[in-house]
């Protein structure tokens, strides 16, 4: 395998260019791997000095412009061919580079992502996809955000999406996947979810176990939770907003008495262990169905989130998780075909 | 005001009629009221005489069937007119009660509710509304799971009705209304989301904030958060199995180590008033909308979960909350009867 060169925006994180290009500088370091910065050549280059990179690959990528996270997205794209993001996307596109990784504005990821680089034949809808810690591991969600609105037949693609990525990248030889639902019984579930479920149990390579719950999420008992991008949005930031309040409120108690503010300084290591253990910001986001790898840093991250979303593509990468998906939809295709088929015959007969 | 009596359905909860009886022993006890004890008169009677009922008014009110939690709403609703949750609804309707509290399967309190009881004039759908802990008190969710496809009118419904609910139960002057979306910027949202933002926005009687995200919503800075049965439903149970899970994650990391294991008996009473404050079997949910008034306390509710609920159930009538939704809906109608009008004018001039 040729030596991977990852397009990475500088320009997209909340806490600004500097955590991004250390975040570069570690993953180079760690990983082997080449790194383009995209962004303003000024400031890429100020911030790299700061570093010692003796033997890492970089190459500067000017890109003048940026997107910023309140801009609408496909007008943003359109609006900015010299922003970081579509420059990267465009290096992607010409396999100057394997991957672009951004901490930027999400719906704009996704757009630069299927302008620039596009779908993968027959896929209708990339998914964004994110790994979700449960109480013994990870599991893996789609969509989390790229489609407020989905069809049934979406849902089955991020199925057939989800099912791969856990087998490859996570080692799940036979991943259980679930529809996200209000009830774990068959015939729970609101329109779209009804209409999911015959088609997911009719897919072919995939383990379909029916409807989840939150619960069972969280207890680690599903590896491929298949949801619309509203819902999932809804079920991964609840997720995170209660898990922060949870320890302020655990904080707030342990430190009301002399007793219990003792027991809080015993106990401090432990709980910075379950802060480690929920950290989302070390999570990176795939969007998939793209002709490329778009990985997606939490816009929260810092420089060991950047280095996390990069490591993310790299196993993407690695794991060949494009060609897979490929197949992935080609063998559901030739499936619905051949099932199209003999129906005709049926008929005709 | 007349004496307060309650229809309690003992037979739904999942830990058995005795914790149901001891709830409405206590609550009887603690707020002055009327019970009617509907279900199994034999199994009533014995568990009742385990209680000091001495000057407390209980009636034992025979109903020989039970809606079980796997059967389909409707259907059961109408296959057993002699279970307890029909008999109990039956008592509302012809003003034997002024409210039914069940910890049974929450479809069957809707539909037993909806068939017997029956709608306010002009409510298209009851919502299910609950109390969720946020870090400076309880906002209002509805809907949390009685309709798991709505449409934008439904939703400005659920947003009248919660608004009363936050202003008469909860004392707030002037809810922040806000519906729950992916984003917190307007535009955000699927089309569910986007076709109810003007509609709320022009919503007479409401103090409509635009969209809310969770982590907003946990922080206490929502009052009353609007959203469909699928969603709310994803919303609250998300925040309970993380709350869950993150408790389970923090023990297995204080117990992890000696050091930290004198740090967690020493922080055990400080854990014990966070489990206390997030515990939701203490929470109950309204179903609103409806003719009469219908409690649904959490299915895994103890006698402490029953008695709130009663006591949530005691607070609506006392505030008076189904007349105000009367005209509150009213007051909707009217402005939308005179824009109307208004608009006929303006076309014929």
């Amino acid at each position: 395998m040729q030596t991977i060169n990852i397009a990475l925006d500088v320009m997209g994180s909340d806490h600004g260019p500097g955590e991004v290009i250390t975040g570069a500088v570690r993953a180079a370091r760690a990983y082997g791997i080449h790194v383009s910065l995209v962004g303003k050549a000024e400031i890429i280059q100020a911030e790299l000095a700061k570093h010692d990179t003796a033997g890492l690959h970089f190459a500067i990528v000017p890109a003048a412009e940026v997107i910023e996270m309140s801009e609408k997205p496909a007008a943003a794209v359109r609006a900015k061919p010299d922003s970081s993001m579509v420059v990267a996307c465009r290096m992607v596109r010409n396999g100057e580079a394997q991957a672009f990784v951004t901490a930027g504005n999400t719906g704009a990821a996704l757009a630069a992502g299927i302008l620039q680089i596009g779908r993968i034949k027959g896929i209708l809808r990339p998914a964004l996809l994110t790994h979700f810690p449960t109480s013994n591991g990870a599991c893996v969600v789609l969509d989390v955000g790229a489609n407020a609105d989905v069809r049934a037949e979406h849902l089955q693609q991020f199925a057939i999406m989800g099912s791969i990525y856990a087998r490859h990248v996570l080692a799940v030889p036979k991943p259980r996947v679930c529809l996200l639902s209000n009830g774990e019984e068959a015939g729970k579930g609101n329109q779209l979810v009804l209409a999911a479920y015959p088609l997911l149990e009719n897919t072919p390579g995939i383990n379909f176990q029916g409807n989840t719950e939150s619960k069972d999420v969280v207890a680690g008992l599903v590896d491929v939770v298949v949801t619309d991008g509203f819902s999932g949005n809804v079920f991964i930031k609840t997720a995170e907003a209660t898990a922060s309040m949870l320890q302020k409120i655990i904080y707030e108690e342990l430190t009301a008495g002399p007793v219990s503010t003792v027991g809080a300084l015993l106990a401090k290591p432990a709980l910075r262990r379950v802060r480690h253990r929920l950290d989302d910001s070390q999570y990176g986001a795939a969007l998939l169905g793209l002709s490329g790898l778009v990985v997606k840093a939490h816009g929260r991250a810092r420089a060991e989130g950047i280095q996390s979303a990069i490591r993310f593509a790299k196993q993407g990468l690695e794991h060949n998780i494009l060609d897979e998906i490929r197949s992935g939809i080609h063998l559901v295709e030739a499936a619905a075909e051949t099932e199209s088929a003999a129906l005709k015959v049926t008929v005709s007969a």
